[in-house]
């Protein structure tokens, strides 16, 4: 049955109207007004989503079919529904709604499905990749609060993709690779070695990445180097930066981009001279990127984590 | 950050409708009208929402993390998805959208995740109880069109819980038993033994159930006989049949119950002869339910099977 051919009566609005009601009704006694307050307005636009779109049964069977799927895919180190979050653009709304601007305060973006707690720590100028395959990347700059202050002993967690556009946890060998986390100097200074990031695609042989297919959509993501910087009174800070003249900053499938976190990542040709006297045979790279902490509290928890 | 205790700016409001934007856009490319329509309304509503309620990342996270439960306790036999979208009124919402009112045709409701393709066919007058117990239930009425012409060969498939509140697929021991199909006779009737339907909770051990308890709602659904009536050239009805004085005609957890559905279970004492001369050691009851089927198409598949 295609509703859409049919007008729809008075009587019709009403008893799909009454739905809503009942449904909305049967959260009064919800002790928890906040829980309250999110689950009606949960029930308030899902219906009018329903409605709108005048659903068909077949299609409602398909979402939950969706669902189901993502869920089977999804394990310990597969996030379906964070993709999925992520393509709808949902994470880089709730983003948005959370970290309001703030003066200079350095963007935030999607916090993406492959953070792992309890990364290896590393000095200042040691190096992130731990073996990951990819060409050098010197990342160095400050992280200082809206007043320009340095912010010294500020946690900086960094993790990345390798060349092959795999993040450690995607290899089924176990190891842990290209994440790190280093804490700032009394200058609120860092310095590390990296890798050069590229472009990759989301996992796309689950749900997600079929309905990314139907949509015409492309999986991939612009190149990006992933920060988490934490420090007492400030808020947290979870963002990228992105690789300036990459042909995907204006396609990125999760809609991470912001121009401010566009960054000059400088190639060195083979034989340059390293800041820190490394010898690297070949070419390497070299980014700065100043960090500037919102005041706030850092929250305790990790999403998604 | 709890954003609600912040003013929120022009500039926010318009960094937020930017990603919106992003979103949407991302979907011009897509081939298919239908699904472009349905994807643009999807994250125009989803986003609406979080900003109504200005999520924060960790009620996010906490979606996440619920969906994520919802798919790992789901399997063959168990369908979260399925619980959710009845829970949420979601499912009600739409059979209410493509079932709409016909003049005297019987109303639908909620399918819910316990019909099995392939129950055994039983004859006229056949039981489909197959040793799940409880109080034999004497089924009988007429399927007719709208304007009252008989249906014969129409095909009935019916489903309940055993007087534990479980259906098959919920005991482990692989039986089939308390469901069956059937077909109307020359003259559209219909006759059957099942059992009386007695009240149960939806599975509530899984976060469906915890969030009903978060929410203060009973997992409980008033009892019922479910019922699909298909027939060529009409459209295929799927619904249950209530009974009348069950006290929780009115908080049924899925939003299943329409008045025209509550039906008079006529208790019969121990001793009352059986309209087909079957002995029965104990009280019986029975109920006669007329099916009037509105014109259309019959669906081919079987929503959520």
């Amino acid at each position: 049955m295609n509703s859409e051919t049919q007008p729809i009566s008075d009587q019709q609005r009403r008893a799909e109207d009454d739905v809503v009601q009942r449904v909305v009704r049967s959260f009064d006694g919800c002790p928890d007004p906040r829980l309250k307050q999110v689950m009606v307005s949960l029930v308030e636009h899902l219906h009018a989503f329903l409605r709108d779109v005048r659903v068909t049964e077949e299609e409602w069977a398909a979402a939950i079919d969706f669902l189901t799927a993502a869920g089977r895919i999804t394990d310990d180190t597969r996030q379906e529904f964070v993709l999925l979050s992520d393509t709808l653009g949902a994470s880089m709304q709730t983003i948005a709604i959370n970290n309001q601007v703030y003066g200079e305060a350095t963007e935030a973006t999607v916090f993406g499905p492959f953070f792992v707690a309890g990364a290896p720590r590393i000095e200042l100028g040691g190096d992130m990749a731990f073996g990951a395959v990819g060409e050098p990347c010197w990342v160095e700059g400050t992280v200082t609060d809206a007043g320009g202050s340095p912010i010294p002993g500020a946690r900086i967690d960094v993790w990345e993709a390798d060349d092959e556009g795999q993040y450690d946890v995607q290899h089924d060998d176990g190891r842990v690779a290209a994440r790190a986390h280093l804490f700032t100097d009394a200058d609120g200074g860092y310095r590390f070695w990296g890798i050069t990031p590229t472009p990759y695609p989301i996992p796309d042989d689950g749900p997600v990445g079929k309905m990314l297919e139907a949509v015409g959509r492309s999986p991939y993501r612009a190149a990006h180097l992933h920060f988490m910087v934490t420090a007492d009174g400030h808020r947290r800070l979870v963002t990228h930066i992105f690789v300036r003249g990459d042909e995907l900053l204006d396609k990125d499938s999760v809609f991470g981009v912001k121009e401010s976190l566009v960054k000059d990542f400088v190639e060195q040709p083979s034989g340059t001279p390293t800041p820190d006297g490394r010898e690297i045979d070949g070419p390497w790279s070299r980014v700065r990127f100043d960090v500037v902490l919102a005041p706030g509290a850092s929250a305790a928890t990790v999403p998604g984590a």
